[in-house]
C-alpha cells in the first residue's frame, strides 16, 4: 500500500528560463519540468503555461496509483516585487510585467495556494533549512547571491524578513566605494558593481590596464570573442594579475559583509550564486576585509574555552548550487503550514 | 482611596554619572535620583549604591500611604554588553568592570527582576513606545544616537534585536569610507568618525585648513581653549564655512543610514543624541545623500494615490532628549510583561 503523501510544487521564475518542481514531504525532487519564459508574450500567459505545466505532473504522478494531496505552490520570483501584495515592481529582465498580481493570478488559474518570495528569499529559504544552515539549527542568518547581479535574503528569528515594502532589503545595492563606480540604479559604489560576475569583468579589465598585469589577463580581456567570469577563474589558477581580480572581488564583498555584521551582528552568513565557486580564489580577501572593517567580527566573545572560528559570525559558501532557488520556493508551502511567517515591517499607517 | 499602582525603575548608567528613575503605569516620572558613577569603586559598590537609590526611593513612595507593587526594574547599560548573560563586554568609559555580571548583581541585590539592555536598545525602545514612533504604531525601526560617539538601536517585528552575542549591531561602526580615517575600534572610516560630536570636530578642523574657509572659523578651530560641537553649531547660523562642516556631518550620516534602508527597508529612522539638535544644519545634506545612495528609498513604491514622503522610510530627529535612556529602561518591565521579547539570533550550536 502507497502512502498518502503531501507534495508542494516549487517554481523558479527567470527572465530566461522558468523550472517547475514537483517535491515529496522529505523534499526530494520527484518530476522537474524547464520551459523558456516567454517574456514578450506577457505575464499572464505564462502563468497559464506554468499552470498546465503544472496540472500535467499532478496527472502524472497520480496516475501512478499514489494518492497525494498538493500542499500549496511555492513560487520565487526576481524582485523587486512586493511580497505584501504579491505584485511585481518594475523588474529589469521581465519588461513589460511590472505591477503584474503574480501571486493572484497563479491561485486563480492554479486553484491552490501559492506563496511568493523573491528568488533571493527562496535560495536563502533552502540554504537556511537544507543546505549551509542545515546542520546549524540557527534561527538568523543572511545569504548573498553573487551571480550576474549581487541579491540578499535575510532571515531574522526564524522569519524571512520582508521590511517596509516586501522589498526585504537590496544588499547589493549597499555602498562599499562612495565615490565608486556609478551603477544602473543610480547610486556609486554599489556592491554589485565589484562583486558580481560583471563587477568581476570590470575588475578583470581595469587589472589588464595596470602596468604589472600579465600578457595572459591583457590577452583574455582583448580578445575579439570577449570573456566571461569562468574565463577569470580558470586563468587565475596559475596567473598572479588574474588571481589579483579575485582578491580585489573578495576585498570589495568583504567590505559589504563586514558591515552586515556592524550592523547585524549576525551568526551566520552564506555566500551563493555562480561566482561562489570561486570560493577559494576571494575568500582569502574576503576574510581579511571583514576582520579589517568589523569591529562586532572582532569583538565577537569565545564562548567555549576551545576557540573556534565558529564563534564567530561563520561566513561561508552556499551548498545547494542553482537549485537553491527552486527547493526554496517548494519549501515555501511547507513552512507556511508550520507557521514561519514572514516579518513584515509593518507600514507607516495614518499619521495625521 | 488610591489605586493600586504597578510602578517601574529604570537606571540609566554612564561612565560619569548614573539616574534612577521610579515610574508610575502611565510612564510619569515620579522621582529620580542622580549619582556619581564611582568607576574606580567596582561595579559591585556601584550597585549596591544603586539599590540603596531604589530602596530609599521605594520607602519614601510607600510612606505617602499608596499601596505599591514594583513590576521589574530595567537597567540601560553602555555597551558591548552580552545580553544574553547579562554579562559586560569591554567598556572603553568602564574601566576594571569587564566580565561583571550586572543583571544579576543587580537583581541579587534589589531581589527585583532586572531587564538589562544597552543604552541605545533602551533610547530605540523610548522613541519608539513613547516619542518619535508613539503615533506611528509601526513594529520595526532603527534608532542612531550621535553623541561622543554613534550608537545604535534596532527594533524588528515588535522586538529589539539582539543579534548573536547580544551586541546588536553597531551601526557607529559601519564603514562609510572604505580608504578613510583610522577609528578607534581598529576599522578605517566608521560612520562614527564622522557623524559624532568628535568626528564634527575633526570635520571643522579640516574645513578650517582649506583655503576658502571663514577667518571665523579658521579663529574658532585654533582658539586656545579649544572649541565644542556646539561652537561649532553656533556659527553655522551666519558662516558658510561651518555650514559646510555640517552638510559634511549630514552626508557621511546619509551614506550610513543609505546603507540601513539599502539592506533592511525599514519604516522609520530615528536620529537622537546631542548633535541631533543641529538636524536643520545637516538634515539637508543628510536626505541628499540617503537619496544618491539608496535604491531602496528612490523605489519605495507609493501605496497611496497622494504621495506623501511617509511613503518612504520617515527619517526624523529623536523627541526625547537625554532622557530616552532613562525612560527606555523603565519601560522595559512593563513590556517584559507584555511579552516583547528580544530577539536574539542563536549561538551557532555544537557543529560536529
Amino acid at each position: 500500500m502507497v502512502d498518502h503523501q503531501q507534495l508542494t510544487f516549487g517554481i523558479d521564475l527567470g527572465g530566461t528560463s522558468t523550472r517547475v518542481g514537483l517535491y515529496d514531504a522529505s523534499m526530494q525532487l520527484i518530476d522537474c519540468r524547464s520551459m523558456i519564459t516567454r517574456v514578450s508574450a506577457g505575464p499572464q500567459s505564462c502563468v497559464e503555461e506554468i499552470a498546465e505545466g503544472i496540472d500535467s505532473m499532478n496527472r502524472e504522478y497520480s496516475a501512478g496509483g499514489a494518492p497525494i494531496e498538493v500542499l500549496g505552490i511555492g513560487i520565487g520570483s526576481p524582485g523587486p516585487i512586493n511580497l505584501r501584495t504579491g505584485v511585481l515592481g518594475l523588474l529589469p529582465n521581465l519588461p513589460g510585467w511590472n505591477n503584474f498580481p503574480l501571486r493572484d493570478a497563479l491561485a486563480t488559474v492554479t486553484k491552490m495556494p501559492v506563496l511568493l518570495e523573491s528568488d533571493a528569499n527562496a535560495a536563502a529559504i533552502a540554504e537556511w533549512k537544507l543546505g549551509a544552515g542545515q546542520s546549524t539549527n540557527l534561527d538568523s542568518m543572511a545569504m548573498i547571491t553573487l551571480g550576474t547581479g549581487v541579491g540578499s535574503g535575510l532571515i531574522f528569528g526564524g522569519r524571512v524578513w520582508h521590511g517596509m515594502f516586501g522589498m526585504g532589503g537590496e544588499v547589493g545595492h549597499a555602498t562599499v566605494v562612495p565615490e565608486g563606480l556609478l551603477c544602473g540604479c543610480g547610486s556609486r559604489g554599489c556592491l554589485e558593481m565589484y562583486a558580481s560576475a560583471n563587477g568581476l569583468l570590470r575588475l578583470a579589465a581595469a587589472a589588464a590596464d595596470s602596468n604589472d598585469a600579465t600578457p595572459e589577463l591583457k590577452a583574455l580581456v582583448t580578445r575579439s570573442q570577449g570573456f566571461t567570469s569562468l574565463d577569470v577563474a580558470e586563468l587565475a589558477w596559475n596567473d598572479p594579475s588574474a588571481q589579483r581580480v579575485f582578491h580585489c572581488l573578495g576585498h570589495f564583498l568583504g567590505i559589504g559583509i563586514a558591515n552586515l555584521i556592524n550592523i547585524l551582528d549576525l551568526p551566520l552568513i552564506v555566500v551563493g550564486g555562480g561566482m561562489a565557486c570561486s570560493w577559494n580564489l576571494f575568500a582569502p580577501a574576503m576574510f581579511r576585509a571583514v576582520r579589517d572593517y568589523s569591529l562586532v567580527y572582532r569583538l565577537a566573545t569565545p564562548t567555549q574555552v576551545d576557540v573556534r572560528e565558529q564563534d564567530r559570525t561563520f561566513i561561508c559558501p552556499a551548498v545547494l548550487g542553482p537549485s537553491a532557488g527552486l527547493l526554496g520556493a517548494a519549501l515555501l508551502p511547507r513552512l507556511a503550514v508550520l507557521n514561519v511567517q514572514s516579518v513584515n515591517a509593518s507600514l507607516i499607517p495614518e499619521i495625521i
